[in-house]
């Protein structure tokens, strides 16, 4: 194996972006982080250092708009900008020029499949998805799902650095719409919302019994209100494309956001916030 | 509201029906556990005591095979015997004939409609699914499900009973196969086994994606080792009368069981017992 994964550039710096390099500088990599917006540079800044408080200061950390400041000595990059297909193999196309050919490239897609990618990259096999859960429930997992092309030797580097970083390492054998939690996360909304909508129950109940018999703090529909009911909307309108069924969880979530009940963010969804009722130790009484 | 729960007769000797008499005479109540085998009630009556070994000693527990003597002054039936329709409907009718008019009857079957029963029982108003979950993760919910004629009365009854034996009463609004909790688990398996078969990732990789996220100790895999496969075998072909593609499960369980890997009572399924490897610390390692 050649040079280990020692300097990391995260393109975007939206939410995920952000808890990526914090997780990142946490460990003692050196990190780049850009974003083609100096604003949304300095916000991020502003997040990490509050996500990094009472760890050690860092010193090998760089923010910049700047391309060729990005990729300066660079292992490794993360790609974490909105999920638009052309404007991710745009990207890809414009580090391809700047990067040295050794430089692994990941993309921490939800929605995209990495051979949609690949290509992009010039560097088919030094590419695969790296994805990243956002913290909802202790989420520590990293899905490391490769394309056909991908080399094994890339897949080790990122699994030997993902566990570096203090993060579990979950290695796909080949691609695969939603990962492996995702998918199985997506086909428990799916019972759950048709339980709802048949008439079976109400969500409070399908909470309970989701509580009551996995001892979590949180059943599907408190989930559905972390990950608010846009994203879940849009999730469900996504897979409609291929599933038309899917678009009774559209109708459902519709009836919801119509009334400003989008979740966590909007201080209501299933549960008003901050003190929602599934959190209340009376709740399976 | 009329009399409330007092006396409860269980009906049938096996593991549900030990564990459902422990329950409830922990928490003093009177009950008749009633075997038409002599050694299962037996057998039964060591296993309860080992149960409720360290709590006080009950006084009104009686194990019968006499029929007479199981029916007198019971207020409520839980029955809990084979799932074999044609027997259910015939114990129920034998019931019905010895018991008065108001006592409350319930099935705590897995698989069957209470629909399917309710006539044999001659009360269908007084008569709903009473589903108690074996003790796997914790478990400690009870789904309380009717059938259309089921009174309100007799849920509410039900509701404030389960409560009383320290469970969760978890109340369906109508009938559905699987219930709320094991229809969602059901498909948290397909997906599962689905990404296996198709080659995506090794089940300890799903596992470990399962169990990072959620916190939980066990993932789909290790919870089918529970179930035992030779019993998830059972449920993917019932439900592959409705549905063909279940059959995938079929023959994946079929693999296994063909060596001997049957779950946690052969000693292997998916994992090695007594001391799986996803109960190791280093599992997400």
């Amino acid at each position: 194996m050649h040079r280990q994964i020692e300097k990391i550039l995260v393109i975007g710096a939206g939410t995920m972006g952000q808890q990526i390099t914090a997780q990142i500088l946490k460990h003692h990599f050196e990190v780049v982080l850009h974003d083609i917006s100096p604003k949304s540079l300095e916000e991020a800044e502003r997040n990490i250092q509050s996500f990094l408080s009472g760890d050690k200061p860092y010193d090998e950390f760089i923010l910049t708009t700047e391309l060729k400041e990005a990729v300066k000595g660079i292992d490794l990059v993360i790609e974490s900008i909105p999920e638009k297909l052309n404007l991710k193999r745009k990207l890809f196309k414009t580090f391809n020029e700047l990067c040295a050919e050794k430089v692994i490239f990941t993309t921490n897609t939800s929605d995209l499949l990495p051979s949609k990618l690949a290509r992009s990259t010039g560097r088919k096999e030094l590419f695969c998805a790296y994805h990243f859960h956002a913290p909802l429930y202790g989420a520590n997992i990293v899905d490391i799902m490769p394309h056909a092309q991908t080399s094994s030797e890339t897949i080790l580097k990122l699994e030997d650095f993902t566990k570096k970083i203090n993060l579990i390492p979950i290695i796909l054998k080949k691609e695969h719409p939603a990962y492996i939690y995702n998918a199985i996360l997506n086909s428990i909304m799916d019972t759950s919302i048709k339980l709802v909508i048949k008439g079976i129950a109400d969500y409070k109940e399908i909470d309970k019994a989701w509580i009551g018999n996995t001892g979590m703090k949180i059943g599907p529909f408190g989930m559905l209100d972390f990950i608010g009911l846009d994203t879940a909307r849009q999730i469900s309108k996504n897979r409609a494309k291929k599933n038309p069924l899917m678009l009774f969880g559209v109708a459902y979530f519709n009836k919801y956001i119509k009334q400003g009940k989008v979740g966590i963010k909007t201080g209501e969804g299933f549960y008003k916030y901050p003190n929602p009722e599934y959190l209340n130790e009376n709740f399976l009484k």
